[in-house]
């Protein structure tokens, strides 16, 4: 609290090295930036486009790294769960389960995810109104978990594109913290035929507008060779950027700070 | 094949008798205009706007009431699914598995529904490009089971509202067979505070163009009282009207017969 | 009254020849198909997306031209205006007043079209809501013409990309009545790179949709060599297909006709 | 160059009292803040929803005041036009022409206005990509006048909503310097019947998102008292909260300027 969280890591567990490794880094960015850190992989990519993309590890080994990372380096961990089933194994060792976008009207998932206790995150959907994402987090609530954070992404704009309105942002406030996922606001769906592309230059444009609008904080996927990547490299930021960049994103938060209750 | 199939029945089961009352009917109008008829119902809504409203009988209640109706009035039965663990259940009962639209890019759901060898009913989700609706044909196809069939029931537009592009049909046609869903497509996503709102007086119109455009089924929810439905209500085709309205749509379904090859 | 009106020709008046040939030919088509005719051809293409691209061949020459059709081929002229000077110009030949959708809420043109006593069609804006269309219409009668017709031509969605929403047509046809604009529809603003694209082979499937919904007319660009045409080219219906066009819109039209007060 | 202008004033020419008093007040504040500043007023809104809405009280009183305020007040005039004969009669008072967004594909006013030799400041269409706007532009300097602004206030999403895509802004200032119109941008298009809503509390957080996006500029209609303002009352700015709202914005431009060539 009183600080931005960092929820960063690559899109998903690709080995272990490189969760050491990005954790690892990032939690001293962070640290340096007076940011809170949180390390992010995802398990297993259960929503690709495409049958034929990559896409885990498998659970037991995903969990087993997750789990490292959390040791080794000494950060919470969030990960995101398809499943009800998924969220009580999860919960072994991640301190915040994410909902995915597309899920986050699945009454038995979130009712699931609020009964382990632990914080509950979830992603605006592509086709859901800011102010009704009240009724996500009131799913969670109804377990008595108080823990939920709501993360926009953008919304459904035409075909094959994706508009992040920045209003959500103060809609979603009056009611719950947000984060700002600046990877998946750029992401193109479906345009690369077969999987989604997305324009990571546009990034810190989108990042900066979200810092003045006010925020808790932002999601970001990075990757030490986005363009190697196994999933979502158009639209990372390279690690080793991250630095600079969450050095602005700073800046920009810290004049926001000056008029959070601004109103004309 | 050859005729238009019809998937309709009441949104949720709310009771054997509903069920029943509502299958004989319905059977016995789509056997007057000469369509095949599939009985709809949901075993649980588990995706409602708020977590105060509706939801089902239970799982084991519903399907003793789909077994009967199977029996009792000799037809074929559609359901969804919501989870993977669901689809070896449903399957025991149902000839068509169905994949709600927020799901459509769930693959393990996908490979799962596949196995389970029954026909799979995809909806096609609002925040997808109707082309882009090929990956999840492929990803049950990937199983070896070829009965896919896809739906369409509009895209977001803005915020609370869904505009069907009718050359959506037209697009998966061209790899899959396509039926209309007459009842989400004049659903107001979350515009009734809480949960969503409809106009069903757009009804008419949407299906019209949508069987001149060519499609190879509709579905349609109905119930006898439509403001007393427990679900979706203000977007529902009233009982008494489904014999006029499938004879409508059967005239204009039987009008693009001869023009389903036809180009400039 | 009674039978559907085409509005058809060449996007722009490129020569007399094309014209005469045009007007012609499908004022036998309508004859035979039982239609009413109206000669399109635009005087001036005034918002061209880029400004090297072919206009017109001026004012003067163009009226000369739509004067000489409407004598030799005896069909009333529809034309549109871009400022009001230009409204009394074109008043002296042409039957129907065209204001593009671009202009449906300038309020002086509006006016003077409608001072001209000529019938005023409105094109729906991209940018405009069915309902609101109202507005227009009563700005047009607010001069005493009662004469005015509608055309829908797809909403904005997205960038680059313009959707069809059927219920328009069934909105706007309860204040006044309506033309389904078939060429439009397939546009694709500014895709093509400094000119905009389109889809033709999506018109027979708009237009049967439309005609299904209910429509009282509808407007069609055509030419003789599509891809020779100086402006819209991509989104035409050859001068050849036009009568097999026409004719199955008028099947689906008829059929139509048994349904216009279906309600359910 | 190098500081922000600030395009400010009455929607519409009311009265030349209310336009001398607002003029004089936001030169003072504009000053104070180090910011370049420029009177706006309607001379005319030929756009209105409704026939019967506020207008003007005509162009030559309208000129006059304006005359008035750039005499008495010392500042540079902004204004629009809707048809290419009102371009010289307006040159002869005002410093910048400006373009309506429904105007802004139309050839002849661009090339007149641009001919004109005043700077030309064009809306983005709420139908356009930001990148087609350079088609715009380049009408504008094909006169040879390269004095051009471009203005973000929207794109269309779904019926009677706009939502600005921040990513817009850095699209179009690759080619052109860039204002927000922090207006136009929170107005709901005929959300009100008759008249277009808004929603003023959203002001601070998209201008201060588009600050920190990088702009050249902000369009802010403003007035004593908005909600007896004859146009445009909902979403404006009230006077007396203009200069804590230029401060805000001041505050993350200048945070912006650290950051102008930042890429990731």
């Amino acid at each position: 609290a009183g600080l931005p969280v960092i929820f960063s890591g690559p899109c998903v567990i690709e080995n272990e090295e490189l969760c050491i490794d990005v954790a690892g880094k990032l939690k001293a960015i962070c640290d340096k930036q007076g940011m809170h850190y949180v390390f992010k992989a995802s398990l297993d990519k259960a929503n690709r486009t495409s049958v034929g993309s990559f896409r885990s590890l498998g659970w037991e080994k995903g969990l087993e790294i997750l789990s490292r990372v959390k040791n080794e380096i000494g950060v919470p961990i969030v990960t995101d769960v398809h499943e009800t089933h998924q969220v009580e194994e999860a919960s072994k060792v991640v301190d915040v389960i994410q909902i995915p976008a597309f899920l986050c009207r699945q009454t038995d998932l979130l009712l699931e995810a609020g009964k382990s206790g632990k914080a509950v995150k979830i992603k605006k959907g592509q086709f859901m109104a800011a102010s009704d994402m009240k009724y996500a987090v009131d799913k969670v609530k109804s377990t008595g978990n108080e823990k939920v954070i709501l993360t926009e992404r953008g919304n459904s704009f035409g075909y094959h594109e994706l508009v992040v309105d920045m209003r959500n942002l103060a809609t979603m406030r009056d009611f719950c913290p947000v984060v700002f996922d600046v990877t998946h606001s750029v992401q193109r769906p479906g345009a690369q035929g077969g999987s989604s592309g997305g324009d990571r230059k546009m990034i810190p444009f989108l990042a900066r507008a979200a810092a003045a609008a006010g925020v808790d904080g932002f999601f970001i996927e990075t990757h030490p060779e986005p363009a190697n990547a196994l999933s979502d490299g158009p639209n990372m930021v390279p690690l080793h950027r991250m630095n600079d960049f969450l050095a602005m994103l700073m800046d920009f938060w810290t004049t926001n700070n000056n008029y959070r209750d601004f109103e004309i």
